[in-house]
């Protein structure tokens, strides 16, 4: 890290959703790897907060934040669906304000996803789509020993029209 | 074609939504080569109908349904987001009812999938996921000219808790 700086990670409670659209409307509109744009996540805040609720509750969904000396300056995720057929697989998504890339934090996102899919006994397979053109979250995402199972032509759009590689990469859990 | 059948293809309206979950449950149950099981749609009809109003709307969602003599027998259906940078990418649905399987049904709906994709100035990407022992179905797609962009490790899970590989398809619209 370039200094000290106090960070914390932890699951998103109820209480965080004003923050966590705050914050998730940055990023979208500061970056264009993402899908997310200048809307964010496009919720109210009681709206979100009742999911943060229940995300709480389910056994292969998780929503982490990270705070840096007690503002949040990122989160991360793994979605997945209820039914049994698929079920194991956890969707990874990992955003942080541009203003604190490079001093690790994706990295301690990602420790923890991985950790929380190993604990959860239900992930057996974390799955995430990134530009091709973004190799900097490549890089990381192989670090964690994710693989790239295949290449999505025109997977992703930028907002002036132009189409975009997208790499789609895997992890077995178990 | 086996015999001199009569066959219908329209896209769903909200009357549809009775029978449509009637034959998505039956599909659902006596397949196991789909994400749906016995569950089926999980909806109620009004409430499909609500969604079938909406999607009819929709400039890049839509819902073909199959008919042989009057009877409801397959759908077919692409599904996109509404934010600019994946509305481009339209994901392909396709299933039909066992007895009907092998009389041209599946090159039917995917005939006007493509040609409705085409007309709708939006999609720019067709994709599917199919399990790869469902050979049948892979060559369907490749007839159409959908290629294959990777193999998706555990993609999917039979009942019995088995992990299948997947095969991610796609076709680009012009």
């Amino acid at each position: 890290m370039r200094e000290e700086v106090n960070v914390t990670i932890r699951e998103a409670i109820p209480e965080d959703a004003q923050e966590l659209l705050a914050v998730t409307k940055i990023i979208g509109a500061e970056t264009d790897f993402l899908v997310m744009d200048e809307e964010g996540m496009a919720l109210e805040a009681y709206e979100l907060a009742f999911q943060l609720d229940r995300l709480y509750e389910s056994p292969n969904n998780v929503l982490f934040v990270a705070f840096v000396d007690e503002k949040m300056v990122g989160v991360a995720s793994i979605r997945a669906e209820s039914k049994f057929r698929m079920a194991h697989i956890g969707e990874v998504g990992l955003s942080i304000l541009q203003e604190y890339w490079g001093i690790g934090l994706g990295s301690l996102l990602m420790d923890e996803l991985i950790l929380w899919s190993e604990e959860s006994q239900i992930i057996r397979r974390l799955e995430l789509t990134v530009q091709q053109r973004n190799q900097r979250a490549v890089h990381l995402y192989e670090k964690f020993g994710f693989q790239t199972e295949g290449i999505l032509q025109r997977g992703a759009r930028l907002d002036d029209g132009q189409f975009l590689d997208v790499q789609l990469m895997s992890l077995m859990i178990d």
